[in-house]
């Protein structure tokens, strides 16, 4: 085989996570944490750990967006008590229900023990809506939409997961509103679903939208609409969910208002969240063999500028990289890499780390007034004359890339949904254990007699729920994260 | 007295807090943290509270400034969990001495007993440094530079008070960096207080910077630089620290080196932190008795736009206030009023909020092609040509503002600053006694033989430290927050 030809074969090799079993992506996700320096797991308590600089600022830039998205919607940012008294954790009954056997209690300060324990929060509900009550008095004090972002707590006892089922889950962004009408309530569920749905898609990954069965659904809530993504081992990650609330929690928490009538009614509400496991998904659905691919909104380091230095030629071709860089770093987030180690280390590194775009500039570059651009995400390499390196064409690029990932992203997506219609009942059970098997998510068609916790028992598998898919409407059934 | 006269009277009339007590300081802030919609205490935890919309944007900005003086000075952001295992925690002897009367345990997770206790974090150094030993292993890996934002806890008995002295402290900005030479973490110290010094800058709140005492240092550390501001009742509050801690973590948690030469050593270690108490400060030292008044680059509103809609011209004078706002939105933060209440109940309210500017605009400056500005801090208003409200205008009006501010706010931190310079032994402790109830931070001589504990106690004043003023050297003595 020629050189050329090996070079060609290689980059048409199969880099994809999507062939992968459990076991080996949990290998791969586990591994790439520490190479890429995302996350460190050694901190000494089970299901806790530390968000390296690198992974703190896929953190930061990712939860921006969502910000501005809860800001450019009206919601107003807040900060409530990491604590709860346990009469107030304990005020709604099928809430705490759903999570007394996972919370951390605080029962001493110094040396002395509390009169009531303290719970670390495992979700705010009841220390949002015990303020509210205070703050809720007049239709006109509505709607009231805030928004905080937090850490929360679980005392998970099955298996923890860096990211994604931890002890201490360090970003969990919550929103809670309250109405005057069950109308104005259901539109709120729909302008949550539209801010998900818009920073899922910022981030280029696909989502299957479920509406969750009455025994999976939030404990308190009229019902809870989630969204899944699959992962490359097929199992499917819940990354966001958004539930109705109706007057359950006002009831609860006397969250009565006067109406336009001068009637009294209790508040209508809605909560929502996203967590940390966005951040475990930007991994999982972009990264491949080689490493990380961040989405170019979020990437910490959008460009890795490297100068090719040969002796003798050194000079000039660090001056012209230098230039670049100061032209380029106004615009997008790039790194000069002046490192004294072998280029081809370099182009690992950045790839590892899942930087979009490199730029390499060599001596026989700069003659020719070019540099050479790789795409991390098509893995090409391409050159460019050095004064088309504009603003404009960057942006451009950056926007192709995020096109291009999502297209990818769904092309893999699509690789894992097994619709099974027009089955016979008597093969239906079979079929979806095979597909599941296949580590595939089935979608059936919607049959009521179905969609109960017995059937979800025989799939061996979990129903995510009620789900519109291409127009139909479905249940969707899946191994579950 | 002509209607002319009086106005003018009234403008002249001392607004300021600076002749309050202690106790009417305390109701004047408690009020305003409720009526300005900063901060709700209402929370059914001693010392635990919300923060408000209005508040949790001057928390926003503010740390915002902080944040990029960290990472333009290569500090990274990471983030910590918020459990310590009591193992850990009691690691270091000293440094738990200083804290083990006032932290948080928790004892149980679910229903089950834990092995081993977990703290809330009181301050992060011993999770931090943990961590840091899987991280140093030689001396390229130095220096070492990060921080976090994160809540902290301490179990307080005494009195608390909002933003000052809470139980959970949700706001604590703490970097923590090691150094391969004692002369590189010297440097680090003085960098440190350089982020510090242009943070209470870019805020116009006025410090007195004293190193203090042995006996009031942090626990475990070397020594501490410490600032403290002057609220208007002459007690200081500490409102930033700066730690050289040597190599007496590093010895404990084992943070040893290979240096250039192949020798071992142990790390050098700084660490400095800043908290609520800085939105505190924003409050108590630039309010007065008409409310707050937020320094232009940390104001969530900069511009209050007011059209007065006289019966028959609103929707003139309407539409020209929109025009203004569309075009102003673009470079500053403005809210436009358009609640149907009396305009004077719209100023009092942007007044009490702090707002550094208020525009507005009836139907007489819209005939003259004009609007009426009002500077909160000067309690001043003119009138300027519609076309002059340029972005370079208005920028440099807000840094006139901050000027203005920095200059007030610094006269009446001297106003509370008492010299003792020359007085007879026999004198001195009798003046500073009476200074000290004037509400003055006394400052004597640097002398040896008073600078210790006992001394403390006769003045019945915390000794603050030592400390640099205006070229000389001083022993700072104050009542303390």
């Amino acid at each position: 085989m020629s050189k050329e030809t090996q070079k060609k074969a290689n980059s048409e090799k199969d880099i994809s996570l999507n062939n992968m079993d459990s076991l080996e992506f949990s290998e791969w996700y586990n591994e790439i944490l520490e190479t890429a320096k995302i996350y460190d797991l050694r901190y000494p308590i089970k299901g806790c750990g530390v968000y390296l600089p690198y992974g703190f600022k896929i953190r930061r830039y990712s939860f921006e967006i969502l910000r501005d998205l809860l800001d450019s919607t009206k919601h107003d940012e807040t900060l409530f008590p990491m604590l709860i008294p346990e009469t107030l954790l304990a005020k709604e009954g099928e809430h705490i229900k759903g999570f007394e056997d996972e919370v951390f209690w605080v029962t001493h300060g110094g040396k002395n023990e509390l009169d009531v324990r303290l719970a670390l929060r495992p979700t705010s509900e009841t220390a949002i809506y015990y303020m509210m009550k205070q703050w809720l008095k007049v239709h006109t004090d509505l709607p009231f939409k805030i928004y905080q972002t937090v850490n929360t707590f679980r005392y998970e006892t099955k298996h923890t997961r860096p990211l994604i089922r931890l002890r201490e889950i360090m970003t969990f962004n919550e929103a809670h509103t309250a109405h005057s009408t069950k109308e104005e309530c259901e539109a709120q569920v729909k302008e949550g679903m539209y801010v998900y749905s818009s920073f899922f898609e910022a981030l280029s990954i696909p989502v299957l939208i479920s509406k969750r069965p009455e025994w999976d659904k939030f404990p308190g809530a009229e019902y809870t609409t989630a969204y899944d993504t699959i992962y490359p081992d097929g199992k499917t990650m819940q990354i966001g969910t958004v539930h109705n609330l109706g007057q359950h929690f006002a009831t609860t928490f006397d969250l009565e208002f006067e109406t336009a009538d001068g009637e009294k009614d209790y508040a209508y509400q809605t909560c929502y969240g996203i967590s940390d496991r966005v951040i475990a998904s930007i991994i999982a659905i972009h990264g491949d063999k080689n490493g990380l691919l961040i989405p170019p909104k979020v990437a910490p380091v959008q460009i890795a500028m490297i100068p090719l230095l040969f002796k003798g030629k050194e000079e000039k071709v660090l001056e012209k990289a230098n230039e670049i860089y100061d032209k380029l770093k106004k615009f997008v987030r790039i790194e000069l890499d002046t490192r004294d180690i072998r280029p081809g280390r370099k182009f690992n590194d950045w790839e590892l780390k899942g930087v979009p775009l490199r730029i390499e500039l060599g001596p026989r570059d700069l003659e020719n007034g070019k540099v050479m651009i790789f795409r991390r995400d098509k893995n090409e390499k391409f050159d460019i004359a050095i004064e088309d390196l504009t603003a404009e064409y960057l942006a451009e690029l950056m926007e192709t890339i995020h096109k291009d990932m999502a297209e990818k992203a769904y092309k893999a997506f699509l690789g894992h949904i097994e619709i099974l219609e027009a089955v016979e009942s008597n093969l239906l059970l079979e079929n979806i254990k095979e597909a599941i098997n296949n580590r595939k998510v089935v979608l059936i068609p919607f049959n009521e007699e179905l969609y109960n916790e017995e059937f979800e028992e025989e799939t061996g598998a979990s129903i995510l729920g009620e789900c519109e898919f291409e127009g139909n409407k479905y249940i969707s059934i899946a191994k579950t994260y």
